[in-house]
């Protein structure tokens, strides 16, 4: 009743967001209102052009402007592929500067009651892609979750029959953390401690 | 250099925000692209929405899509105004329900040596529109910091001469709080303020 309603509205927006709670929406709406006025167009326009401009990439998945990701264009003779739930999840490796390989993003992890299978993890396509390219090694960089553990069981067994080494990180990443905010001497530990399956 | 330019461009402009930092802009970003790539557009139409339509009351400077403001428009005949920092700081006193009169919002407090001066907040104006009303009493809502304080004494000063009883909000211990928690200038406020049993 007291903020207008458009107002109103763009709180509720920003309070849709995650770990966004009416206080800091509304914080986030009177700011912008308040003193950034003219970041309010920049904004939405570099919302507006990610949305447009940002894909995924068809032989990775992971988010990309052009297709083939300069990554998979970059590194088509890399002997090794790190597999990871999201395409977030590239950063931390990619600042360590532990793995300048390909990547193969599978977009979650295995969650039948949703209706997540396999197909929809992309997980026949990335067998096919490993069973084509010549790799020396195959990295399962999923997270501890107990559904990342069943995805990482079910792709290991898939490619126990190819030519590849398969390995896994560490253990030394925490339990119940997001790979995405794990700093990188932690990550660093985990690639180094990673051992064969 | 791996999130693509336009997702970078996003990031960034989520991280103009206060409070936000570099991973929570990250996340949002990667959020709306991942799960709510539908959000997009009605955050953006939200936030033009009410860059169009919130403009401030010319009577009382709160944020309003009408001219005058709803609460300038129903209480004009209040006997009370309560003179706030910024527009945002009139919901909580609406939530406690505990000032049905008028509001007047500075838009700062003092601050010589960034060019705002008595003008810039509307001083001028607001002691013309406290000698026009038929007002009891003017309460200053304002800030502890030193600027809002020396805003309050120059306020109370321009209106000694007018029939009208000016108060300021109580300083002391809020609600709870530990008191082993208390800063030493509250506890100091809250002592010199105490009342009678």
């Amino acid at each position: 009743m007291i903020d207008p309603p458009s107002l109103e509205k763009m709180i509720a927006e920003f309070s849709s967001l995650p770990g966004i709670g009416r206080k800091t929406a509304r914080r986030l709406a009177y700011h912008l209102l308040t003193r950034s006025r003219g970041r309010i167009k920049p904004f939405c326009e570099s919302l507006k052009e990610a949305d447009e401009k940002i894909k995924t990439c068809s032989v990775c998945h992971a988010f990309t402007e052009e297709d083939p990701c300069p990554l998979c264009a970059s590194r088509e003779h890399a002997k090794t592929l790190c597999i990871v739930e999201k395409s977030s999840d590239i950063l931390p490796f990619e600042n360590a500067g532990i793995h300048r390989g390909l990547y193969h993003v599978l977009g979650g992890t295995l969650s039948p009651l949703d209706g997540v299978g396999p197909e929809e993890l992309h997980i026949p396509g990335l067998i096919e892609r490993i069973r084509k390219l010549n790799l020396q090694e195959v990295i399962l960089a999923l997270g501890s979750s107990p559904e990342a553990e069943s995805t990482a069981l079910l792709i290991d067994r898939l490619l126990q029959d190819l030519p590849v080494k398969r390995t896994r990180l560490a253990r030394g990443i925490p339990m119940g953390s997001d790979l995405e905010f794990i700093d990188e001497i932690t990550m660093l530990r985990a690639f180094e401690g990673r051992i064969s399956l």
